[in-house]
Protein backbone atom coordinates (compact mmCIF):
# COMPACT_ATOMS: atom_id res chain seq x y z
CA UNK A 1 0.00 0.00 0.00
CA UNK A 2 1.63 3.08 -1.00
CA UNK A 3 1.23 6.09 1.23
CA UNK A 4 1.71 10.05 0.59
CA UNK A 5 2.49 11.24 3.65
CA UNK A 6 2.82 14.91 4.90
CA UNK A 7 5.47 15.02 8.37
CA UNK A 8 5.93 17.68 10.60
CA UNK A 9 7.77 17.33 13.70
CA UNK A 10 8.16 19.06 16.56
CA UNK A 11 10.15 18.75 19.51
CA UNK A 12 9.22 20.40 22.85
CA UNK A 13 11.52 21.29 25.80
CA UNK A 14 14.32 22.65 23.50
CA UNK A 15 13.57 26.28 22.52
CA UNK A 16 12.54 27.85 19.95
CA UNK A 17 15.46 26.71 17.37
CA UNK A 18 14.51 23.62 15.81
CA UNK A 19 15.89 23.42 12.79
CA UNK A 20 18.67 20.67 14.09
CA UNK A 21 16.09 18.30 14.74
CA UNK A 22 14.27 18.40 11.07
CA UNK A 23 17.71 18.76 9.51
CA UNK A 24 18.14 15.19 11.27
CA UNK A 25 14.49 14.11 10.00
CA UNK A 26 15.49 14.87 6.52
CA UNK A 27 18.82 12.46 7.23
CA UNK A 28 16.69 9.69 8.59
CA UNK A 29 14.38 10.04 5.46
CA UNK A 30 17.10 10.33 3.08
CA UNK A 31 18.79 7.49 4.54
CA UNK A 32 15.69 6.01 3.94
CA UNK A 33 15.55 6.21 0.44
CA UNK A 34 12.23 8.09 0.49
CA UNK A 35 11.20 10.09 -1.76
CA UNK A 36 11.04 13.44 -0.18
CA UNK A 37 9.60 17.18 -0.49
CA UNK A 38 11.04 19.50 2.54
CA UNK A 39 8.69 22.89 2.39
CA UNK A 40 8.11 25.81 5.11
CA UNK A 41 5.79 23.76 7.29
CA UNK A 42 6.78 20.12 6.92
CA UNK A 43 8.08 17.73 4.27
CA UNK A 44 5.84 15.50 2.07
CA UNK A 45 7.02 11.93 1.74
CA UNK A 46 6.32 9.27 -1.18
CA UNK A 47 7.00 5.43 -0.66
CA UNK A 48 5.46 2.17 0.67
CA UNK A 49 3.34 2.10 3.75
CA UNK A 50 5.66 0.17 6.00
CA UNK A 51 9.32 1.66 4.99
CA UNK A 52 7.60 5.17 5.65
CA UNK A 53 6.08 4.54 8.86
CA UNK A 54 9.48 2.98 9.73
CA UNK A 55 11.52 5.93 9.18
CA UNK A 56 9.09 8.59 11.31
CA UNK A 57 9.64 6.32 13.62
CA UNK A 58 13.18 6.53 13.54
CA UNK A 59 12.80 10.31 13.26
CA UNK A 60 11.23 10.32 16.96
CA UNK A 61 13.96 8.12 17.82
CA UNK A 62 16.60 10.72 16.59
CA UNK A 63 15.05 13.73 17.87
CA UNK A 64 14.75 12.45 21.19
CA UNK A 65 18.44 10.76 20.89
CA UNK A 66 19.46 14.85 20.27
CA UNK A 67 18.27 15.95 23.68
CA UNK A 68 14.54 15.96 22.85
CA UNK A 69 12.24 15.33 26.39
CA UNK A 70 9.14 15.75 24.03
CA UNK A 71 7.90 15.16 20.52
CA UNK A 72 4.67 16.43 19.06
CA UNK A 73 4.06 15.25 15.44
CA UNK A 74 1.42 15.67 12.90
CA UNK A 75 0.70 13.92 10.07
CA UNK A 76 -1.76 14.24 6.68
CA UNK A 77 -1.56 10.49 5.21
CA UNK A 78 -3.25 9.49 2.13
CA UNK A 79 -3.93 6.45 0.56
CA UNK A 80 -5.47 5.21 -2.41
CA UNK A 81 -6.82 1.95 -4.88
CA UNK A 82 -8.33 3.50 -7.34
CA UNK A 83 -5.43 4.17 -9.17
CA UNK A 84 -1.42 5.50 -8.64
CA UNK A 85 -0.92 9.24 -8.15
CA UNK A 86 2.48 10.68 -7.14
CA UNK A 87 2.95 13.80 -5.59
CA UNK A 88 4.22 15.66 -8.40
CA UNK A 89 1.23 14.69 -10.41
CA UNK A 90 -1.18 16.49 -7.82
CA UNK A 91 0.62 19.56 -7.58
CA UNK A 92 0.24 19.86 -11.90
CA UNK A 93 -3.34 18.43 -11.42
CA UNK A 94 -3.94 21.81 -9.31
CA UNK A 95 -2.03 24.17 -11.47
CA UNK A 96 -3.92 22.45 -14.78
CA UNK A 97 -6.90 23.12 -13.51
CA UNK A 98 -5.97 26.70 -12.78
CA UNK A 99 -4.80 27.39 -16.26
CA UNK A 100 -8.07 25.87 -17.29
CA UNK A 101 -10.07 28.49 -15.26
CA UNK B 1 8.56 3.42 22.96
CA UNK B 2 5.04 4.92 23.92
CA UNK B 3 2.96 6.89 22.23
CA UNK B 4 -0.75 9.12 22.61
CA UNK B 5 -2.23 9.63 19.20
CA UNK B 6 -5.30 11.61 17.70
CA UNK B 7 -6.09 9.39 14.58
CA UNK B 8 -9.06 11.38 12.22
CA UNK B 9 -9.45 8.89 9.14
CA UNK B 10 -11.41 10.75 6.17
CA UNK B 11 -12.56 8.14 3.17
CA UNK B 12 -12.87 9.85 0.10
CA UNK B 13 -15.37 9.05 -2.59
CA UNK B 14 -17.77 7.56 -0.38
CA UNK B 15 -20.56 10.73 -0.15
CA UNK B 16 -20.89 12.70 2.80
CA UNK B 17 -21.78 9.96 5.64
CA UNK B 18 -18.70 8.44 6.90
CA UNK B 19 -19.93 6.76 9.96
CA UNK B 20 -19.90 3.49 9.15
CA UNK B 21 -16.01 3.80 8.13
CA UNK B 22 -15.40 5.62 11.11
CA UNK B 23 -17.18 2.55 13.18
CA UNK B 24 -15.22 -0.09 11.49
CA UNK B 25 -12.02 1.52 12.64
CA UNK B 26 -13.15 1.41 16.01
CA UNK B 27 -13.85 -2.24 15.86
CA UNK B 28 -9.99 -2.23 14.37
CA UNK B 29 -8.66 -0.52 17.76
CA UNK B 30 -10.83 -2.10 19.75
CA UNK B 31 -9.55 -6.12 18.40
CA UNK B 32 -6.17 -4.37 18.76
CA UNK B 33 -6.64 -3.82 22.61
CA UNK B 34 -5.85 -0.67 22.42
CA UNK B 35 -7.09 1.83 24.94
CA UNK B 36 -9.22 4.73 23.01
CA UNK B 37 -11.60 7.66 23.75
CA UNK B 38 -13.84 8.51 20.57
CA UNK B 39 -14.26 12.20 20.39
CA UNK B 40 -16.19 14.45 18.24
CA UNK B 41 -13.01 14.90 16.01
CA UNK B 42 -11.58 12.00 16.04
CA UNK B 43 -9.92 8.94 18.53
CA UNK B 44 -7.17 9.17 21.03
CA UNK B 45 -5.37 6.25 21.03
CA UNK B 46 -2.46 4.80 23.58
CA UNK B 47 -0.04 2.45 23.21
CA UNK B 48 3.11 1.32 22.12
CA UNK B 49 4.21 2.98 18.93
CA UNK B 50 4.46 -0.51 16.96
CA UNK B 51 1.08 -1.58 17.93
CA UNK B 52 -0.86 1.35 17.53
CA UNK B 53 1.18 2.08 14.09
CA UNK B 54 -0.26 -1.29 12.84
CA UNK B 55 -3.56 -0.51 13.85
CA UNK B 56 -3.94 2.47 12.00
CA UNK B 57 -2.74 0.69 8.69
CA UNK B 58 -5.02 -2.21 9.39
CA UNK B 59 -7.68 1.34 9.84
CA UNK B 60 -6.58 1.78 6.18
CA UNK B 61 -6.88 -1.81 4.77
CA UNK B 62 -10.28 -2.18 6.08
CA UNK B 63 -11.88 1.16 4.92
CA UNK B 64 -10.74 0.69 1.37
CA UNK B 65 -12.28 -3.12 1.42
CA UNK B 66 -15.69 -1.63 2.50
CA UNK B 67 -15.54 0.96 -0.49
CA UNK B 68 -13.72 3.90 -0.02
CA UNK B 69 -11.14 4.09 -2.97
CA UNK B 70 -9.13 7.20 -0.87
CA UNK B 71 -8.35 8.05 2.22
CA UNK B 72 -7.33 11.12 4.16
CA UNK B 73 -5.93 10.84 7.52
CA UNK B 74 -4.82 13.26 10.11
CA UNK B 75 -2.72 12.04 13.17
CA UNK B 76 -1.43 13.80 15.98
CA UNK B 77 0.95 12.00 17.97
CA UNK B 78 3.28 12.74 20.91
CA UNK B 79 6.15 11.01 22.66
CA UNK B 80 8.15 11.46 25.45
CA UNK B 81 11.56 10.56 27.37
CA UNK B 82 10.74 12.23 30.13
CA UNK B 83 8.36 10.67 31.98
CA UNK B 84 5.08 8.67 31.40
CA UNK B 85 2.04 10.01 30.63
CA UNK B 86 -1.28 9.04 30.03
CA UNK B 87 -4.72 10.62 28.26
CA UNK B 88 -6.49 10.81 31.56
CA UNK B 89 -3.27 12.45 32.95
CA UNK B 90 -3.08 15.24 29.99
CA UNK B 91 -6.98 16.07 30.56
CA UNK B 92 -6.89 16.42 34.63
CA UNK B 93 -3.56 18.72 34.34
CA UNK B 94 -5.27 21.28 32.42
CA UNK B 95 -8.15 20.43 34.79
CA UNK B 96 -6.12 21.59 37.68
CA UNK B 97 -4.64 23.94 36.30
CA UNK B 98 -7.82 25.72 35.47
CA UNK B 99 -9.27 25.47 38.98
CA UNK B 100 -6.06 27.27 40.71
CA UNK B 101 -7.06 29.95 38.59
CA UNK C 1 -21.24 29.24 8.71
CA UNK C 2 -21.12 27.09 11.60
CA UNK C 3 -18.12 25.26 12.42
CA UNK C 4 -17.06 22.28 14.33
CA UNK C 5 -13.15 22.41 14.79
CA UNK C 6 -10.28 20.52 16.71
CA UNK C 7 -7.97 22.61 18.09
CA UNK C 8 -4.61 21.84 19.48
CA UNK C 9 -2.36 24.86 20.74
CA UNK C 10 1.40 24.01 21.26
CA UNK C 11 3.49 26.56 23.09
CA UNK C 12 7.18 26.42 21.90
CA UNK C 13 10.52 27.61 23.80
CA UNK C 14 8.49 27.27 27.48
CA UNK C 15 9.64 23.63 28.57
CA UNK C 16 7.87 20.53 28.51
CA UNK C 17 4.72 21.38 30.78
CA UNK C 18 2.62 23.15 28.91
CA UNK C 19 -0.87 22.60 30.73
CA UNK C 20 -0.77 26.55 31.89
CA UNK C 21 -1.01 27.24 28.38
CA UNK C 22 -4.10 24.80 27.13
CA UNK C 23 -5.79 25.97 30.53
CA UNK C 24 -5.60 29.44 29.39
CA UNK C 25 -6.88 28.87 26.22
CA UNK C 26 -10.05 26.90 28.05
CA UNK C 27 -10.83 30.01 29.55
CA UNK C 28 -10.44 32.16 26.43
CA UNK C 29 -13.48 29.58 24.64
CA UNK C 30 -15.16 29.32 27.95
CA UNK C 31 -15.47 33.39 27.67
CA UNK C 32 -16.24 33.26 24.28
CA UNK C 33 -19.23 31.76 25.59
CA UNK C 34 -18.59 28.64 22.85
CA UNK C 35 -19.78 24.96 23.14
CA UNK C 36 -16.28 22.92 23.84
CA UNK C 37 -15.18 19.69 24.73
CA UNK C 38 -10.98 18.87 26.06
CA UNK C 39 -10.24 15.70 25.24
CA UNK C 40 -6.44 13.95 25.95
CA UNK C 41 -5.23 15.59 22.85
CA UNK C 42 -7.05 18.97 21.80
CA UNK C 43 -10.62 20.81 22.41
CA UNK C 44 -13.11 20.29 19.85
CA UNK C 45 -15.18 23.57 19.42
CA UNK C 46 -18.79 23.98 18.07
CA UNK C 47 -20.04 27.72 16.40
CA UNK C 48 -20.38 30.07 14.28
CA UNK C 49 -16.99 30.88 12.22
CA UNK C 50 -16.82 33.76 13.18
CA UNK C 51 -17.10 33.94 16.62
CA UNK C 52 -14.33 30.72 16.76
CA UNK C 53 -12.27 32.27 14.80
CA UNK C 54 -11.80 35.26 16.78
CA UNK C 55 -11.36 32.71 20.01
CA UNK C 56 -8.62 31.13 18.30
CA UNK C 57 -6.56 33.75 17.46
CA UNK C 58 -7.74 35.35 21.12
CA UNK C 59 -5.62 31.91 22.15
CA UNK C 60 -2.78 32.83 20.35
CA UNK C 61 -2.58 36.50 21.82
CA UNK C 62 -2.94 35.41 25.36
CA UNK C 63 -0.52 32.32 24.95
CA UNK C 64 2.09 34.85 24.08
CA UNK C 65 1.04 36.99 26.68
CA UNK C 66 2.23 34.27 29.31
CA UNK C 67 5.47 33.97 27.94
CA UNK C 68 5.16 31.89 24.59
CA UNK C 69 7.59 33.29 22.50
CA UNK C 70 6.49 30.46 19.55
CA UNK C 71 3.20 28.61 18.90
CA UNK C 72 2.40 25.35 16.88
CA UNK C 73 -1.03 24.83 16.11
CA UNK C 74 -3.39 22.10 14.44
CA UNK C 75 -6.34 22.62 13.64
CA UNK C 76 -8.51 20.15 12.09
CA UNK C 77 -12.51 22.01 10.90
CA UNK C 78 -15.18 20.46 9.15
CA UNK C 79 -18.59 22.51 8.12
CA UNK C 80 -21.70 21.44 5.79
CA UNK C 81 -24.28 23.14 3.94
CA UNK C 82 -26.34 19.97 3.34
CA UNK C 83 -27.52 19.69 6.76
CA UNK C 84 -26.69 21.15 10.88
CA UNK C 85 -24.68 18.47 12.86
CA UNK C 86 -23.60 19.26 16.18
CA UNK C 87 -20.36 17.22 18.06
CA UNK C 88 -23.02 15.15 20.08
CA UNK C 89 -24.20 13.79 16.67
CA UNK C 90 -21.05 12.85 15.74
CA UNK C 91 -20.11 10.48 18.90
CA UNK C 92 -23.34 8.96 18.18
CA UNK C 93 -23.04 8.44 14.70
CA UNK C 94 -20.53 6.28 14.99
CA UNK C 95 -21.61 4.71 18.27
CA UNK C 96 -24.93 3.75 16.60
CA UNK C 97 -23.14 2.19 13.57
CA UNK C 98 -21.03 0.04 15.68
CA UNK C 99 -23.89 -1.50 17.56
CA UNK C 100 -25.72 -2.29 14.50
CA UNK C 101 -22.28 -4.19 13.37
CA UNK D 1 0.17 39.29 14.37
CA UNK D 2 1.85 37.54 11.12
CA UNK D 3 1.22 34.03 10.88
CA UNK D 4 2.78 31.30 8.39
CA UNK D 5 -0.05 28.13 7.62
CA UNK D 6 0.06 25.05 5.49
CA UNK D 7 -3.92 24.74 4.37
CA UNK D 8 -5.06 21.51 3.11
CA UNK D 9 -9.16 21.59 2.20
CA UNK D 10 -10.68 18.49 2.04
CA UNK D 11 -14.19 18.62 -0.61
CA UNK D 12 -15.98 15.48 0.95
CA UNK D 13 -19.18 14.40 -1.11
CA UNK D 14 -17.68 15.27 -4.44
CA UNK D 15 -15.80 12.05 -5.41
CA UNK D 16 -11.97 11.30 -5.18
CA UNK D 17 -11.11 14.40 -8.11
CA UNK D 18 -10.65 17.30 -5.70
CA UNK D 19 -8.14 19.22 -8.08
CA UNK D 20 -10.89 21.36 -9.24
CA UNK D 21 -11.56 22.86 -5.77
CA UNK D 22 -8.38 22.98 -4.71
CA UNK D 23 -6.95 25.51 -7.92
CA UNK D 24 -10.54 27.48 -6.71
CA UNK D 25 -8.98 28.04 -3.56
CA UNK D 26 -5.44 28.96 -4.87
CA UNK D 27 -7.08 31.49 -6.69
CA UNK D 28 -9.01 32.46 -3.20
CA UNK D 29 -5.71 33.09 -2.10
CA UNK D 30 -3.77 34.66 -5.17
CA UNK D 31 -6.81 37.01 -4.96
CA UNK D 32 -6.39 37.66 -1.57
CA UNK D 33 -2.86 38.92 -2.54
CA UNK D 34 -1.22 36.43 0.33
CA UNK D 35 2.13 35.33 -0.50
CA UNK D 36 1.57 31.31 -0.92
CA UNK D 37 3.49 27.96 -1.77
CA UNK D 38 1.69 24.95 -3.66
CA UNK D 39 2.85 21.65 -2.59
CA UNK D 40 1.43 18.06 -2.94
CA UNK D 41 -0.06 18.22 0.44
CA UNK D 42 -1.56 21.83 1.01
CA UNK D 43 -0.61 25.18 0.55
CA UNK D 44 2.15 26.95 2.53
CA UNK D 45 0.45 30.59 3.44
CA UNK D 46 2.23 33.76 4.99
CA UNK D 47 1.01 36.86 5.73
CA UNK D 48 -1.06 38.85 8.37
CA UNK D 49 -3.01 37.17 10.36
CA UNK D 50 -6.92 38.10 9.98
CA UNK D 51 -6.03 38.49 6.04
CA UNK D 52 -4.79 34.79 6.18
CA UNK D 53 -8.33 33.90 8.21
CA UNK D 54 -10.48 35.45 6.12
CA UNK D 55 -9.22 34.06 3.10
CA UNK D 56 -9.35 30.41 4.42
CA UNK D 57 -13.03 31.28 5.55
CA UNK D 58 -13.28 32.33 1.45
CA UNK D 59 -11.87 29.36 0.34
CA UNK D 60 -14.93 27.48 2.14
CA UNK D 61 -17.56 29.40 1.02
CA UNK D 62 -16.17 29.20 -2.58
CA UNK D 63 -15.83 25.03 -2.52
CA UNK D 64 -19.37 25.03 -0.75
CA UNK D 65 -20.46 27.24 -4.03
CA UNK D 66 -18.75 24.80 -6.53
CA UNK D 67 -21.02 21.64 -5.11
CA UNK D 68 -19.05 20.15 -2.06
CA UNK D 69 -21.44 19.69 0.17
CA UNK D 70 -19.27 19.03 3.33
CA UNK D 71 -15.37 20.11 3.58
CA UNK D 72 -12.86 19.08 6.02
CA UNK D 73 -9.39 21.45 6.52
CA UNK D 74 -6.66 21.11 8.00
CA UNK D 75 -4.49 23.84 9.05
CA UNK D 76 -0.82 23.69 10.61
CA UNK D 77 -0.02 27.12 11.93
CA UNK D 78 2.45 28.87 13.81
CA UNK D 79 2.76 32.49 15.58
CA UNK D 80 6.30 33.86 16.97
CA UNK D 81 6.79 36.94 18.83
CA UNK D 82 10.72 36.59 19.22
CA UNK D 83 11.58 37.70 15.74
CA UNK D 84 10.23 37.70 12.31
CA UNK D 85 10.15 34.92 9.95
CA UNK D 86 9.90 33.78 6.91
CA UNK D 87 8.53 30.48 4.87
CA UNK D 88 12.55 30.74 2.89
CA UNK D 89 13.74 31.52 5.96
CA UNK D 90 12.61 28.56 7.73
CA UNK D 91 13.50 25.79 4.29
CA UNK D 92 17.14 27.48 4.00
CA UNK D 93 17.68 27.17 7.89
CA UNK D 94 16.87 23.00 7.63
CA UNK D 95 19.13 22.88 4.51
CA UNK D 96 22.07 25.16 6.31
CA UNK D 97 21.79 22.89 9.22
CA UNK D 98 22.42 19.65 6.89
CA UNK D 99 25.33 21.22 4.75
CA UNK D 100 27.08 21.74 8.59
CA UNK D 101 26.28 18.20 9.49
Amino acid sequence: MKVIMDLCVVPIGVGVSVSKYIAACEEVLADAGLKTDLHAYGTNIEGEWDAVMAAVKRCHEVVHALGAPRIHTNIKLSTRVDRDQTMEEKVASVERRRREG
